[in-house]
């Protein structure tokens, strides 16, 4: 036999080696797609009736389905390119969208489009945020604070219907955020000429964060120090234009250039302005509040407080989007875990086992979906804490009877939202990245979703009220209310627990058996004691700081990590409760299983918290154990039907927009074709002759190595 | 006065009104540069002389200083615009960097080039990757695993002097990560031809996040089933050329495409590849430890353990890099916080208040210092550890009288190494985003540093061993300790509280008062009696699952949660025992601040673990109580020096890359400029025509808004 057939023989024989191989009688492995499948089959409940539920009713989940696909076929809400566009190209994306959103903004009623935003949210917080920008804070802005003969003026020069002017809010400076009252920017009254003269006077008044103010914006509502006879008079707001509405050239006295790239959101053109005597007619301030006359007086309103509904807008919207952002990321790492098998649990499995059936991945992963589920209910209730607020508000005039109890609806509202938005944002986003990491390696990738979904998310935390300035409000009316329960006045539902302080302050778990335990009342009770306990040390530590002869400032900023925790202790109880009450009245096919979640919830929120639960006795050191042990059990138990409770979430794939969270399991496919959409085979890369002349360098050019060697070792 | 001069006149006076405005003699308030040069005068002690202690002597601190120098004036490490590079322009900028470092591999000592690759990995860590990927994996694999014939042979084919062949490592899979052993590539040993064959039978076997695969290896070692005769003897590498070193066109059978967009290091090109029977020598298989000889005979090694030492390495390298990025992170956060103003503290005071000044602002930042400090300090002694581990495996050969103790070493570093990988980067990678939070709104703007930081540092979390697996891990070994201890063995320093669990599972703290708390063997003792208990509790759990018939694995598998609690307690106990030791032997000078560091720090971790201190009952309620406040005591002694605490870590605002972060304080000019060089004022966008025309459209296109809205109502 010649070299070449004996070489040729080998090379069929090996192929036949290899066909042997493959062929060896294997036992059956489930694919992705069957072991997704299994789990759906696992339901003992109806999903599609939970679904209704989280929706408010069948009617507002087929309107929710609409949307979604409706946005799905929209080419310029297309998304599964949005990881690799340049900043360039995702903001004229943005400005692409407004053309087909501005249609609906008239169109539809506010409680449908505010649906429909919500549901693009969760896909493009970018287009979310710069359209937000212009209806919820500059539009808002003239809806809140202009006169109505202003408000007229500007929807006839096409605020509303985005014709012929676009709008930003100029509120923070480069060297002021939560702080409005320090605010650097001057709006001093020109009696003579009766205008104002917007300017900045430092560097750090410069207007930062501007959202549209790079290049969209044509308008703008200013924050600026009102000075009237060179007596200052605080922040007010004033519309100043920026830039010619046809030829974008800006306005004189107006300086802007582009922040640039941010961590997230990059499809909003965040800015920078500089006003340098800008001069703008009397009549551009806002008046609603506030008024300036045309002989220079100024008449300041009754009563500033009732202003501060708008800020309450902003903070419920995060609590909602902190519930409906949590929902997307656990359906991404809850499906991808009942597909993605590791290690062989035995050495006889025919298989690997799923992620899920391990139960440090159960323990990762199913008080994540318990908390999103707590956090949909809570957004739902501050939804109508909210909306109850505003009825009240656009009924009850000064000098009203029922003044007092819209001001304490305002006051609880308000710190409420607070403390929800602080510590919903913060949890949620730890979720994200908790959700991320249960991905493994592929977490890291663009294309699976979560790293984006953190950045984008990231700035909730932040805007809107910084998170821990919230968290210290909250924790100061609490600790208010505490000093008003002690002196005998009544609180209100939120902080009831503050009314019963003789009983519950030194209440231990009355639970006989550990059993007792797994029980919505005790649980809430548990809450309402540790609270009481934590908001009492506050309160403590506040009298404290006072009888020693401090300012209630002082003695407030002296007791602000106590606050802090009891902020944070109050939120949480707060959130198990609207859970508790949400499975109550759930429909009885669901009750359940929503139990077994709930119980999740409370349980594991207990765990993390631990330390407080001991430290005030309310557990004992053994029942505190028992706890622990549970939260296993009921992570085990609602693994069983996690996949159907996620798929009760009913978001699309468009809007999940992950390979991994696919609806069908089938994760490995389409992540590599959308690898491969995106990153196409072949071709040259631009760098290629950087490595080949790298490769091909002279050596000698380098010391030689031979003699290093033997100094290195 | 004609109408016009009156203009011009009442135009003249409001300036002069401005003007008087501007004038009115105001207090003089502090410069931000003002602001950070009176922290700096509060420092009791040298703080160069802390820099000398931290980088192990002058000597170190110079050679620091020199890289960073170096660095700093070489045009390709110029970071300033690394915001703003596409994906192509910095992988383009890696590889020119390699030209430049890859002079030092063969000129430098191997712990100096560690050191200088220490410094680049806190400014580029894309090109870190890259570059370790080629020299810590290709290189590294083939040193510990090829026969010193075959590590001569690559050696000589450029691999050491980069020259002619740059490297990857193929391991992980599209459907495999963790687990090594159940990789499906295969590389079956086709005898005729002496060869084997590299084969990905399925889409989950293809190659995934193979780091430098997508453009610049030419060769990978690869990570594939060998199979001999029909029969499987498990994962081992082989050397396999992707493309031609000279066009590098893409070799027979190899397919290969980009992964594409990450969370972070886009300078690194991680792409995917698939083998199509591809056919390599025999003697590309990498033979140190398992041989596959010309006849097919298969000879594995006695001792595979031997082998983990490459492993290890990887984690102490993070461990190291935790330390280094928290001080980078607790850097911009912290100077930030001496020069931001915000609110007044009292209407009397002339300024605004410094943010470090607020109590609640300290408790965010200054045990994140603390930390810092803790986790070099750690860093240090786990290299000691990894170094004393090496040396051991070096001088041991099988049959050695030593060799047990070599192998009680290695499980030892290993379990240690890996409980630290995983609590050090998870603790840093929070730090980097509490750190990101304190800077308000700025955190989320890409220059100020600290997003990209979190996005670059969050893959430390999953690679070089996900941190779960690796603290379950380190949780199975603390239960086989638990249980030797039991057993009447003793066990090594690291878990020596484990010696002395009659006296120490009940054990209560002694302290006769409060202030006797304070004391780091207190500390040190509280750390140690919870971590014993933690172990206990997980032992005794998996000692149940075995009673009740279950299989180790499966009882291991059932305690999973115990497990991690445990790892957790015992590394957090581990750093702060690390911490307190390096105290001790600080120079005199030094001790009086590092001991408040270090209280701090072991305060902290007790409260924020409260729970477990609380549940074995070492501190009392009231203990616990004041171990809370003495946090807040604490936050306030290190705020005092705090950046000179800072100030000796020795970032150069090179180094550093924030303007918020810069050592002077001048953050504001610094950020700005920052802003406008990265994005220039004036000139178009190119989504402008869009804006226009959407503000011009014709308004009858949409529904006629009047009708509407009434209905909306």
């Amino acid at each position: 036999m010649s070299s070449d057939a004996a070489q040729r023989l080998a090379f069929v024989q090996s192929h036949l080696q290899i066909a042997a191989c493959a062929n060896k009688e294997e036992p059956k492995k489930k694919t992705p797609v069957e072991s997704m499948s299994e789990e759906r089959e696992k339901a003992t409940f109806d999903v599609r009736e939970l679904t209704y539920f989280l929706d408010g009713g069948e009617k507002f989940t087929k309107i929710r389905e609409k949307f979604m696909m409706e946005l799905e076929r929209d080419p310029t809400f297309r998304m599964y390119d949005m990881y690799d566009v340049t900043k360039d190209e995702i903001r004229q994306r943005t400005m692409e969208k407004f053309r087909t959103i501005v249609h609906y903004v008239s169109a539809e009623p506010v409680p449908i489009f505010t649906m429909r935003m919500q549901t693009i949210s969760l896909i493009d917080p970018g287009f979310w945020t710069r359209f937000g920008v212009h209806y919820g804070l500059f539009f808002g802005a003239l809806r809140g604070s202009a006169t109505s003969a202003q408000f007229s003026h500007w929807v006839s020069k096409g605020a509303l219907a985005l014709n012929g002017m676009v709008g930003c809010f100029a509120m923070t400076e480069l060297g002021h955020g939560s702080n409005v009252a320090g605010l650097e920017t001057t709006a001093t009254f020109d009696e003579a000429a009766d205008q104002f003269i917007i300017h900045t006077p430092t560097i750090t008044a410069t207007k930062w964060w501007i959202g549209g103010a790079a290049h969209t914006a044509t308008h703008t509502v200013v924050f600026a120090q009102l000075i009237v006879r060179g007596k200052r008079y605080g922040t007010k707001s004033f519309v100043v234009q920026l830039r010619d509405t046809r030829t974008y050239t800006l306005m004189p006295g107006i300086n802007i250039g582009d922040i640039g790239k941010k961590m997230g959101r990059d499809g909003i053109d965040n800015g920078w302005i500089q006003f340098t005597n800008v001069r703008i007619p009397r009549t551009n301030m806002l008046m609603k509040h506030t008024k300036v006359s045309r002989a220079g007086e100024v008449k300041e309103p009754p009563m500033a407080q009732l202003t501060y509904g708008a800020l309450i807008q902003g903070r419920v919207a995060m609590v909602v989007d902190s519930g409906n952002i949590a929902k997307k990321a656990v359906t991404i790492a809850g499906r991808y875990a009942a597909v993605r098998r590791q290690f062989q649990s035995s050495p006889h499995d025919v298989q690997e086992t799923k992620l899920i059936d391990y139960a440090i991945h159960q323990y990762r992963l199913m008080p994540l979906l318990a908390q999103a589920y707590a956090f949909h209910f809570t957004g739902v209730e501050t939804q109508k804490l909210y909306d109850n607020l505003m009825d009240k508000l656009e009924s009850t005039q000064p000098g009203d009877a029922s003044m007092q109890d819209t001001l304490d609806t305002l006051k609880e509202t308000h710190a409420t939202s607070a403390g929800l938005k602080a510590f919903c944002t913060w949890s949620t986003l730890n979720a994200i990245e908790a959700c991320r990491q249960t991905l493994g390696g592929h977490g890291y990738s663009a294309y699976t979703g979560l790293a984006t979904t953190y950045n984008d998310f990231a700035v909730h935390c932040t805007w809107e009220g910084d998170n821990t300035i919230l968290t210290l409000q909250s924790g100061r009316y609490l600790v208010s209310c505490y000093r008003e329960a002690l002196a005998g006045k009544t609180q209100p539902e939120g902080v009831s627990y503050l009314n019963h302080l003789d009983t519950l302050l030194n209440l231990g778990c009355g639970a006989k058996t550990n059993d007792d335990i797994l029980n919505f009342d005790v649980i809430q009770e548990a809450w309402g004691v540790v609270t009481a306990n934590v908001v009492k040390k506050a309160g403590d530590d506040f009298e404290v700081s006072l009888k020693a002869g401090m300012s209630p400032e002082a003695a407030y900023e002296e007791c602000s990590q106590a606050r802090l925790a009891a902020a944070k202790i109050h939120s949480f109880g707060y959130i198990f409760r609207r859970f508790a009450q949400a499975v109550k009245s759930a429909p009885e096919g669901l009750r359940p299983i929503l139990t077994k979640v709930c119980f999740l919830y409370g349980l594991y929120s207990i765990e993390q918290n631990a330390g407080f639960f001991l430290q005030y006795r309310y557990f004992t050191p053994s029942q505190m154990d028992f706890v622990r042990a549970q939260v296993n059990v009921f992570c085990r138990e609602v693994r069983q039907e996690y996949i159907p409770l996620i798929d009760a979430f009913n978001y699309s794939d468009y809007m999940i927009n992950s390979p991994l969270g696919v609806y069908d399991g089938n994760v490995y496919e389409k992540y590599f074709d959308q690898v491969k959409r995106q990153n196409p085979v072949g071709g040259e890369h631009p760098y290629l002759p950087l490595i080949q002349s790298l490769l091909r360098r002279d050596i000698e050019d380098d010391e030689p190595l031979e003699d290093d060697e033997e100094d290195e070792e």
